[in-house]
């Protein structure tokens, strides 16, 4: 330990280290609940690759496991540290280092947050999509790491395909660089993917290129009442078939309402089973509103209201960002669950859902990136009571059942972390996890790195 | 060889093999030029994912090499046969097993074509973007395995952005299931992505879900004469500055629309030194062409000539269709290089190859995918002639040291087969050509699978 220490000051400036147990606690985990934390040995906070680079020798040369950090805003306990670790945090690597109008790319350290960068290139006219619900503060190394989705990825896909290229530290220090800056690249396996929601399991992203795209109009957003939740999702059906492609298709069922209601006092409709956001950000969308409107009415919405301008979307979809915070006040703890099934199947997996909830007597509020067919269950319980809490786990077991029995997936955009450790085995078969695991022996062969995370 | 063949019979119907050797001459080789290419012990032409099975398991206890094939229209040599080696055709698995309109997903084997693909999935008013230009009887599954590009890629990007889920038999004949059915998923590290591009060194593609789109309104296009390769590079920085989103964004250098017409008597412009091909389909593609008819005129157009229809448009496009075989007629024989840029160097990449060309008393004829920064120079020599030959070589090796000096790729979409294997490692590096080599060994550890190939 000492010597752990010793060594890591013999490169690192002093304020890159912090020792004292108080400080180092706000940094033993992420955002997820229920998942153990360890106690870290150090946290480190290096400003340059080579501070990393010496961060990765010294773990290697004392087999010292580490846990990469970015802002600790994951849903999995990706970011969690083990007993004795070296925590690395990433947020001081915080330079946007180029932006290219005619490439449309940017080149950025991990720390870089979110916000900070998307309103950057918005400057000059471009777009960076990615949009996960903590994007005010959490880092693109967290987004690469954990391959976060948003609320644009019905229309502009998820972090991985913004990832062009890769500068990593490896567990032993050496330094990799992968992929390209370039628009297309067929060089070799695709490693930079493969970074890309390892959880850091894999090394140490220090630089990334970004692909970018131009700013896309404003978008206008409508809202749509209906009667069910079957109902929204045979809309949501109805406007994929029909060829439409909304920048967000966001649903909330009728518990998370009344639960945004409950904490905002925005006057959303009470006695709604499920309210569908749409928004298009094309060159006409209100044409666009008023088709997809029509098809929601078709469905059996009792009302849509499609919002005059772009002030009046950003207020519709401040009811769907609260969702989340709004369901946890519920009761006095939540697990949110993160299942994808194919959006044909949204229906029954939000069926399926109630009936778990039913089953178990628990109140579950779902919100979801309709689009995608990504569904966010919350199950709201009493910490405090035993059996709740058991069929709280339970029913939160059952959703992500319900979602692989559907050709779905455990996780559509949160990670598997150590939340859903038990669960990855599970979706990816024997065969998948050996081959998983074969990988991370190539890469980390002294398996130090986030150490009884993914499996 | 008599084991092989026994064993491969014992449960493989007799026409599933082929082992005429005049017969078997026209499966050793892919349509790359100077590319080695071995004798097969034998091709197989299996039609259901069993047989594959039984074919990697029969290899893998004789220690018999398998070299996957699709149409064999790769341009790097990934599907030359090696001496002895079962060369196994995937073109029979050729059934299109399912199109979801709703989920947006095609499930196919991997012998399907990609133009029947593209024409039933439009059928139902769907897209399936990756257009090679041998899309008339290539395949997905090689499609797969080379991550082919295409004229589309400037805004849809190319094969690997396509491809959500994946059935792949190992090496040892063992069935992996890869990714996912739904719009996203992030349950352990992307393997699936891996396979893409990997040539058919990790495993034989059996089953692919790949994505579609909507079909988009019918493109218009334009064509455009400039007095410069640079004056044509500059429009193509203008009009992707500018945020435009062309569908299309193709340049021929003067060689090759003098080739194109001395073949095809087009009566294209024989004066040009650049033709742009700027193509939208957009809402408005009329409005879109004549805002980047007039970037164009800015950046030393002399001409531009926007289609009045599609009919026309498809006109246009022919000529840049018929330019590698057109430049293929200008000497005795080619060599077809695929360097990608970063487009901000486009100029500089084709005032570079010119100088080469010019160094080496050569003709070289450029087309180029403009907007993804993607150059294919074409080395047009007398075979005869031993040192043109030579000429011509160095030449081809000097575009793509020029390539990689800008901040580019070898290949942007041919891959890297026998062709550029030399130039692999010089492009990834000796750290990334080790976990390469790591990931090679943990999907086939006996090496069994495209021996020779990549690296």
């Amino acid at each position: 330990m000492d010597d752990l220490l010793a060594q890591l000051r013999s490169s690192l400036p002093a304020d890159a280290l912090i020792t004292d147990p108080d400080v180092m606690a706000s940094y033993a985990h992420d955002m997820a609940s229920f998942c153990a934390a360890g106690t870290p040995a150090v946290v480190v906070l290096p400003r340059t690759v080579e501070q990393v680079q010496h961060v990765m020798r010294t773990a290697t040369a004392l087999r010292v496991p580490v846990v990469p950090q970015g802002a600790r805003t994951g849903l999995s306990g990706a970011a969690n540290a083990t007993d004795g670790c070296i925590v690395l945090s990433l947020t001081k690597m915080d330079r946007i280092l180029e932006i290219g109008q005619v490439d449309r790319i940017a080149v950025v350290e991990p720390g870089v947050v979110n916000a900070t960068l998307s309103r950057a290139v918005a400057e000059v006219g471009l777009y960076y999509p990615p949009d996960p619900s903590s994007w005010e503060t959490c880092t693109i190394g967290g987004n690469i790491g954990t391959a976060s989705g948003g609320l644009c990825c019905v229309k502009y896909g998820v972090t991985a395909e913004y990832v062009l290229g890769l500068e990593v530290v490896l567990a032993d220090g050496r330094l990799l660089t992968t992929g390209r800056r370039t628009a297309k690249g067929v060089a070799g396996y695709d490693l930079t993917r493969l970074f890309v929601g390892s959880e850091g399991s894999l090394g140490i992203v220090v630089k990334a290129v970004l692909a970018l795209r131009p700013l896309p109009p404003r978008q206008l957003v409508l809202a749509a009442e209906f009667p069910s939740a079957a109902a929204a999702c045979d809309a949501v059906c109805r406007i994929m078939e029909r060829g439409h492609t909304p920048s967000l298709l966001e649903l909330m069922d009728g518990t998370t309402v009344r639960a945004v209601n409950a904490m905002t006092r925005m006057g959303l409709p009470e006695s709604t089973e499920a309210l569908l956001l749409a928004g298009f950000d094309t060159p006409d969308p209100a044409a666009d509103l008023a088709a997809v409107g029509e098809l929601c009415v078709a469905a059996g919405a009792t009302e849509v209201v499609p919002a005059a301008d772009a002030a009046e979307s950003e207020l519709l979809l401040q009811a769907r960002r609260q969702s989340l915070i709004a369901l946890e006040k519920v009761k006095s703890a939540t697990m949110i669950d993160d299942v994808c099934v194919p959006r044909s199947r949204l229906g029954d997996m939000l069926d399926g859902t109630a009936a778990i909830a039913r089953k178990h007597d628990l109140t579950i509020g779902v919100c979801a990136h309709a689009g995608d067919g990504n569904t966010h269950p919350v199950v709201c319980f009493d910490q405090a009571d035993p059996d709740e809490s058991r069929r709280a786990r339970a029913s939160f077991d059952e959703i992500m059942a319900l979602g692989l029995e559907l050709g779905g997936t455990i996780t559509g955009e949160h990670g598997v972390g150590v939340l859903k450790k038990e669960w990855l085995s599970r979706e990816l078969g024997p065969v998948g996890l050996e081959l998983q695991r074969g990988i991370k022996q190539t890469f980390d062969p002294l398996g130090l790195l986030n150490p009884g995370k993914l499996f």
